[in-house]
């Protein structure tokens, strides 16, 4: 069944999340994606507020994302780092010159009492980008993670500490004052997306807490739209980042099955399809085991052609 | 009379006071100039807190300060302002890819519980400085700019409005919650100083914002250290900045007699000396009947010499 003009809602995280989704933006018809971002990842550094997901998903899909690189811009410029350097300041969280102008104008936004998502919304509008993308929620949640011996915060972890320390969990201050990000729920509620898509991002710190936002899981269970999670893991290794890492340490399986058990128990009933690659395709029959129709495809993303071809894959699947 | 190893404080504003700090640094055995610095222009903006007398004391005294330009660093770049604009974002203040380190650093710093007094103290030492230099306290004091018809912060009338507005008046927001430097304060009670200059900056919004915080005025006059004031009036106009302009609107008259009556007026007995350009000889008989010993000289700082040379021959006036 194809539906003429198709609405998708993606969940993501940030670089493995963005590629799909930039894929979905190309082949879905112009301002017909809406992706929901996590927030969790967010911190406040040197004063600025920043949100590395949503930039992420801003340079992305506004093609000016560093390709080679995996974050940032392209074209890049680092002199402010250099003169903090120099003045031994805090450079671990590397903040090109360009990329200082969006947490500038992000920062001076919410200080002028801007929402998240009204800031969001004007920076994708400022950079061209026709696909709507939203903060998962407005108030503030972040991520500790637990590790053996000491909690750090998400971007300690992640980028200073390079994901080196043995995690034992996860915990996202602030989540249970979080509301869902309204003009996604609103969306939801009214039946205005012909499909969910959860990007192949990291089950513990970039889709977990966007699930965790009281009301969300719930809303998005209720809703007729059939929900399709692309896997994250490919081969026993993650696509990107350290989620293979963190589900060996956690005791799960590093499989694409060890993701569906992971989804089907934490949410159950949310997951409708699977899209696995197909180097795991032994894994079918356990999967389908599950409760979870499950497909087979190359879930690698290198070219654009690559996205566009896994995206319109997604969206067949779940008969967009 | 020459004291051996003199101890100088001066109170300076923006790039006409660091222009004769400079000068008082290369003339004075090393770390023994201790400069008080207004922070009443200070202000919060795009998320940072920016110190502007502050930084070009910093960058002038370390020989970063771009002398074309009259503010700023040498060899600045402007990335960060550039994908700012392309950001509709606010650019009326000209913020520095390696200046953007400075108010990142600082911020971070305050941020993390530092005093602003501790952050400038590293700031000059990171920067090789070895002269002293304060914020004139650590609390937040804000300049206001009555102008016709409206209140503006003085970044506002100072950069934005480019001192367009006629002013009426100032106000100086916090300031009775303020505290004078302590190590400054301390210094002058002590009878630390040989002498205290106070360097050609404006009266209204560099000088007076320093000597209205309560206790300091008191402590200099009590001080035995001599006093000795350059005009930053010279032939009816102003060094640097809006000083003449501001003079005029206010009704006092643009010389350098009405500075000497002004500062006569506000402050009794605070000025023991006067130095005033050769340009405005003719004043002495009326300057001197204000009860303030004054002398003429060159006042116009061009050259790395010219400076030096305002600043030994300052210092010879209060017998230094």
């Amino acid at each position: 069944m194809t539906v003429t003009e198709p609405t998708v809602l993606a969940l993501s995280g940030g670089v493995g999340g963005a590629k799909l989704a930039l894929g979905l933006a190309d082949v879905l018809p112009r301002g017909h994606l809406h992706v929901l971002v996590n927030t969790a990842d967010d911190f406040s550094h040197l004063g600025l507020h920043i949100s590395p997901d949503i930039d992420t998903l801003l340079y992305t899909l506004s093609g000016r994302a560093n390709a080679a690189q995996g974050w940032g811009l392209e074209g890049e410029t680092w002199n402010a780092m250099e003169a903090l350097q120099g003045l031994d300041g805090d450079t671990w969280f590397r903040l090109g010159d360009k990329d200082l102008a969006t947490h500038l104008w992000r920062t001076g936004r919410l200080a002028q009492g801007a929402s998240l998502s009204q800031v969001t919304d004007s920076l994708r509008t400022q950079l061209g980008i026709s696909s709507h993308i939203y903060p998962m929620c407005d108030e503030p949640v972040r991520t500790t993670v637990h590790c053996e011996g000491r909690d750090l915060p998400f971007q300690h972890y992640f980028v200073k500490e390079q994901c080196a320390p043995a995690i034992t969990g996860f915990s996202f201050e602030g989540i249970l004052d979080a509301r869902p990000n309204d003009t996604v729920l609103q969306m939801v509620r009214s039946g205005a997306f012909s499909a969910i898509v959860v990007c192949p991002s990291n089950p513990f710190v970039s889709i977990d807490p966007i699930l965790q936002i009281p009301g969300l899981w719930a809303a998005l269970s209720d809703s007729p739209a059939e929900l399709v999670l692309v896997s994250p893991i490919v081969a026993g290794m993650a696509l990107k980042g350290p989620a293979a890492k963190m589900m060996a340490e956690l005791g799960t399986p590093v499989t694409a099955l060890g993701v569906a058990e992971y989804y089907c128990k934490r949410y159950k009933g949310l997951l409708d399809y699977f899209v696995i690659d197909e180097s795991d395709a032994t894994l079918v029959p356990e999967i389908a085991a599950l409760g979870v129709k499950v497909t087979v495809t190359n879930t690698v993303m290198k070219s654009r052609e690559d996205k566009q071809r896994l995206a319109r894959f997604t969206l067949q699947v779940v008969g967009v």
